[in-house]
């Protein structure tokens, strides 16, 4: 039976975590705030889509060192934040053939796991989801779903087509890429920015915005072509034109750096527009627009660690 | 007896209105919210730097229509927002011998003003102060009070140094200069940065944004140089520097922009940003950082209407 342990069991990792374990592999859970409710109560999984499911996981764990046996994947879905060291987080339960699937928001969020784990099979993973977290051990999966996993730093391995597999068998749509690097510049041409823009703004949805500064979004997001292409990724010419029509076709939508803000808890604001600007940086690429809004997040910060 | 008359007597035209009355002007004020308040107790200003003093206006009015006379000289302290028409407002006292002089944030605020009273003396005043109002007919003078006049489009008349004279007289340090448009730019370097940071970092002190943020700071005072200059209103080299050493040394302060968002007040955004992109763009200068501030406090703003 193949074994996974999800470290980090928020939204996004509860709910993929569900899935594999409806498709029969054997799911362990990390999760620190909601241990006690998970331990006593299963995870209840709410999907507007798939339905409503218990999940019951092998095992719940307080911290990764109590995980008995060795996981065939990880699946890393913490949030990427200072604070928080994801490779001693993970090394404790990384064996010889564990693969470690990190799906993750950001950009350039890859070598830091390569340099650390230079033998094991590294799989970058996106997921284009809306979840949320409702309460202790309560997951509402509102809208989308599908995910894109790659091996890092490319290509697809048997072992990544094989959890593909798994996570199509259990209802949501999985693709393997080839490229999955460039897929996480693309998917940060939307995020970097809708999420500060949605907190900046004091809590616009993404139409509100768009439908007011979307010259303003455009620039954003032609940076971060700018800068893809400049580290090695092209993007498709008309990237911002589909994105500006594809959120207008979207529900009005509260970003997750939104929810982060607004639930009082670290965002991912170097994991999306810090590490983006440091690559622009090695390229000698000017990014003003993207600067601008970075500089406004730091200073948010800086005032909401002053309360 | 020199008559002047106050229109929109908040911090800024009642501190200013009082010295004139201490000087020996007749003085009266319109003002609207602490209408009741001033009509039967008058202004109490408290100056850190000046003392305590009571100020009986000679005519206090609601509204601009009730003034009994022709005033010499109109006092303009409202703040200019979108939503208040300043020539329709003081439009029904101009006689052929009044000098206007507006007291005011922002850029490019002139022409207005002089296609609107093509026959009439108009003075553009500059005040560097730092004066709240703390409650109904009761202002508190905290730091600075230094004005700079001068007559449009430029120059400086005989009325004005008249005017200025009377301000020395009641303490204040009042400069005529002629060329008071290039000092309305001058002043704009430093409201540019400081009063959107300190709005959208939501509520940061001048000196938490210049210490962490001190390059995009700069960057956007540079962009202010670059438009003045190419509209004809050349800085000084050094100005930027200045304006940065300068902040560093004053205590830690809240802007006028941020008191008007803490008080729920409607911000100078179109006057101070709005009115120098419309400038940047009239002589094609891009200004990507004071773009990217102005775009985010139009989102800030819409989100508040929203409430």
């Amino acid at each position: 039976m193949i074994k996974v342990l999800v470290i980090g069991a928020g939204a996004v990792g509860a709910f993929y975590g569900s899935l594999l374990s409806q498709a029969g592999a054997e799911v362990s859970v990390v999760c620190r705030s909601d241990y006690d409710q998970v331990k006593q109560h299963d995870f209840i999984i709410n999907s507007q889509a798939l339905g409503r499911w218990n999940f019951t996981p092998a095992q719940v764990l307080k911290n990764v060192t109590d995980f008995k046996g060795t996981p065939d994947y990880i699946l890393l879905c913490t949030k990427i934040i200072p604070t928080l060291d994801r490779v001693a987080l993970i090394r404790p339960v990384v064996g010889r053939n564990t693969s470690i699937v990190f799906i993750q928001n950001g950009v350039e969020i890859e070598q830091e796991m390569l340099n650390a784990f230079p033998n094991n099979e590294l799989v970058s993973g996106l997921a284009f989801i809306c979840c949320n977290r409702t309460g202790p051990g309560e997951i509402l999966h509102l809208a989308y779903g599908r995910l894109a996993l790659g091996n890092l730093p490319n290509g697809v391995s048997l072992k990544t087509a094989q959890l593909c597999e798994l996570f199509n068998q259990s209802g949501i749509d999985c693709g393997a890429i080839d490229n999955i690097v460039t897929g996480r510049w693309q998917k940060c041409v939307w995020n970097a920015p809708f999420n500060p823009l949605s907190v900046l703004s004091g809590g616009l949805l993404t139409l509100d915005i768009l439908q007011t500064q979307e010259f303003f979004v455009r620039s954003i997001m032609q940076e971060i072509c700018d800068i893809a292409s400049a580290v090695g990724h092209p993007l498709p010419d008309d990237i911002v034109d589909t994105n500006i029509e594809n959120t207008y076709a979207m529900p009005p939508y509260k970003t997750s750096m939104l929810l982060d803000y607004e639930a009082d808890q670290p965002m991912e604001t170097e994991a999306i527009l810090g590490n983006a600007l440091r690559a622009a940086r090695r390229v000698s690429i000017v990014a003003p627009h993207l600067k601008s809004v970075y500089a406004l997040m730091k200073l948010r910060e800086l005032k909401l660690e002053q309360h």
